[in-house]
């Protein structure tokens, strides 16, 4: 018996591979090196809460407040959920060719991204890959990495409205590819993409045999005339784990509820369920009480609300638009969906006027934020070098002083007055 | 590249060792056999909530309530949690011994489940091992082998009162081992220790330079006399890492907000703090309105509740242990804390005077069940054979329907009248 080990507790090589590309980029920046005459202005947080101007509606809170009342919603569920839950959802959710969805296609969790852990770990073990997109939101990889799982990537085209390049995605794929993750609409890109590009993607993962997880976390947070679609819409055949929860549409990201649902008409994921069930034994289902509000606004009529919430992102949507459009070395791809764009630096010319002190993402976010106290997150938290995200849900007086100050940054920096 | 390979969607290898003791032993009761003709009594769940009897208390439901009415807590949280409920947690759990504690000693999770599942895969990878308690709860099995650690066992006594054969735990230790985890008050046995014995445990501890997860979920809810101690009021050096929550304590298991501390003055911890908080940034934390009850809680006098919740308790204890010990074929080892008990079945008589119909626990769960209606836990769940779970959470007059059913089984099994 070794009595002489010495204290030496570590950390286990699975938790040191979970690395959240956010804080790694981020960390590079001096957070502290912001311009003090300036009150800071976040425009990186992926939470409509921040500011108060994007509430949920009352009926969410008169929900939780009226089970919470009753005390009948307080003991543990099965952990893929309360059944009646599940079932609503399941009614909710099934679509013209998906009639056969029951509640055994349900699964809830804590957040769409504790769905994602439950699928990613459930679908793929260490040496298997699974692709994902890039630009995308970083907790994909994070989730892959932690788990052993090889990230391989395939890349969203600026120019083609964000469009998947298709061959280079096919290019990724080999008999250890277990799935192929989308993101419509896109974080971080606002993209939507159209049906015709969504089939072309269906194709290549029918060819492969490989099924697609749908991150659709901004399903029908779409505007200026884009029309959104549920992959499983579209897919008959290929199995579709979409991924879903309450968190942005209805504005309540902390209340961590979100679900899987499992289109599969043809039975492909029989063995894949097992799984599935499995991982959400670890942790015995998310609270409680928001998921007893699902059902409530299953029911209820949210269509003013979610109106309402859309017409508020396209202005901003719009607004944003056209004061980047004006700025010198920048370009923004114009967002349809959800609450984020991605915005191109000319990196060269500002390397150039700078004598290279911002000559990428991350030095140009660092000088924006010493100078002008906003706080943009470089493109290279989404693998994506020399762009920078912008979330535009601030109430328009704090985006336009955003803007104005990112517009003088760079007519400084480029010696342009 | 391989387009041949057809739909063969399988479970990864970590979610199939993904395996639920408990599952895995009730699978094999046919659930449906049960008798019609009486109302079937379940003595089985681990949820007070069960029976409408032991509700939570009104000032939660306040608490919870004015939190959503805000709206001002519906936004994500770091990833360990809310600083400020982080902060109030060390605030009120700083021992005498521990007064270092900070916010930065506190991480919240998804109930202790989560709490559990964040420290077992930080402290440990594959091929090292864990020592875990027998007969004890059934989710530490199963972190453990989904994360490919390897659970190792060391036996509670029961005729001394539930204390640890000390030395068949030193003999189960190596230098792969992690962490000895121990679970006190105990489900399934609702025992206490003394402060003697857990010094006795530290010492283990400290000789092997070993840290202790203490699950400390039950934390003060003892009677009849028992006193309750923190593992690290006792403990200086050997670092304590203590799982608690408002599950248990306040009768909101549904809500899944737990937490650990870090008692570890020594700074024994430092490497292993890293991976600890990498295990937050998978989910994002728990759900903020929980969360947000928190401080609410511990600033408020909850002594009325909690002590009239350890009085039902005891009394239940108590009317448990009187009527169990009437009955022949059964021993019962009298609880101190939780709202657990362990029965032990006198399997050589049953199995002789039935033919050995009945053999094991599991036989005699499901004879119970087909004749009485009443379901209890066989002990093979806990990996403890021949002995049954009672969960005394009911009110008296289920619990005496359900004892007097017991009693008339064993009677008619053992041909006593
Ligand atoms: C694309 C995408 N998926 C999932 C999530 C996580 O959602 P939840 O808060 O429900 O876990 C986010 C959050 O920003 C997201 O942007
Ligand atoms: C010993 C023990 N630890 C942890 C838990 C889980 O607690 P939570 O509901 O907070 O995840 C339980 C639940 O029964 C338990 O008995």
């Amino acid at each position: 018996m070794d009595v002489a080990r010495g204290w030496n507790v570590t950390s286990s090589p699975q938790s040191l591979r979970t690395i959240n590309p956010i804080q790694q980029i981020t960390s590079k920046l001096d957070m502290k090196n912001v311009n003090k005459d300036k009150v800071m202005i976040p425009l990186s947080l992926g939470d409509p809460t921040v500011f108060g101007n994007m509430d949920t509606d009352d009926f969410l809170v008169e929900s939780i407040t009226k089970h919470a009342k009753t005390k009948r919603r307080n003991g543990y569920t099965t952990s893929p959920g309360f059944p009646d839950v599940r079932a609503k959802i399941a009614e909710k959710y099934k679509l013209p060719n998906h009639q056969q969805l029951t509640q055994e296609d349900v699964m809830l969790a804590n957040g769409a991204s504790g769905a994602l852990d439950i699928v990613i770990a459930a679908i793929a073990g260490e040496g298997d890959n699974i692709l994902l997109p890039i630009p995308s939101f970083p907790l994909y990889e994070t989730l892959c990495c932690h788990r052993g799982i090889e990230p391989r990537f395939y890349q969203q085209v600026a120019e083609q409205d964000w469009q998947v390049d298709l061959q280079q995605l096919e290019s990724q794929m080999d008999n250890r590819t277990k799935a192929i993750l989308v993101n419509n609409p896109s974080n971080p890109c606002g993209s939507v993409w159209s049906q015709e590009h969504m089939k072309q993607i269906i194709s290549i993962a029918r060819n492969h045999c490989v099924p697609i997880i749908a991150d659709e976390i901004y399903a029908n947070m779409v505007f200026g005339g884009a029309k959104f679609t549920y992959f499983a819409e579209i897919s008959d055949d290929v199995p579709i784990i979409s991924i879903n929860g309450i968190a942005k549409q209805y504005v309540v990201p902390g209340w961590r509820t979100g679900w899987l649902i499992l289109y599969d008409k043809l039975n492909y994921l029989k063995e894949l369920r097992d799984g599935l069930f499995r991982m959400t034994t670890l942790l015995l289902g998310p609270n409680t009480l928001s998921q007893a509000v699902i059902p409530d606004i299953l029911d209820h009529d949210m269509s003013g609300f979610c109106n309402d919430l859309n017409k508020a992102l396209e202005s901003n949507a719009k607004f944003t638009c056209e004061k980047i459009k004006k700025i010198e070395g920048l370009t923004i791809f114009e967002p349809k969906g959800a609450f984020y764009t991605m915005v191109g630096i000319d990196v060269d010319r500002f390397s150039k006027s700078t004598q290279n002190v911002i000559f990428d993402d991350v030095s140009f976010s660092q000088e924006l934020l010493k100078e002008e106290s906003v706080f943009v997150l470089p493109g290279q938290c989404f693998k994506m070098k020399n762009y920078f995200r912008i979330v535009f849900c601030a109430p328009v007086d704090k985006l336009k002083e955003a803007y104005d100050r990112i517009e003088s940054f760079c007519n400084k920096k480029l010696k342009l007055n």
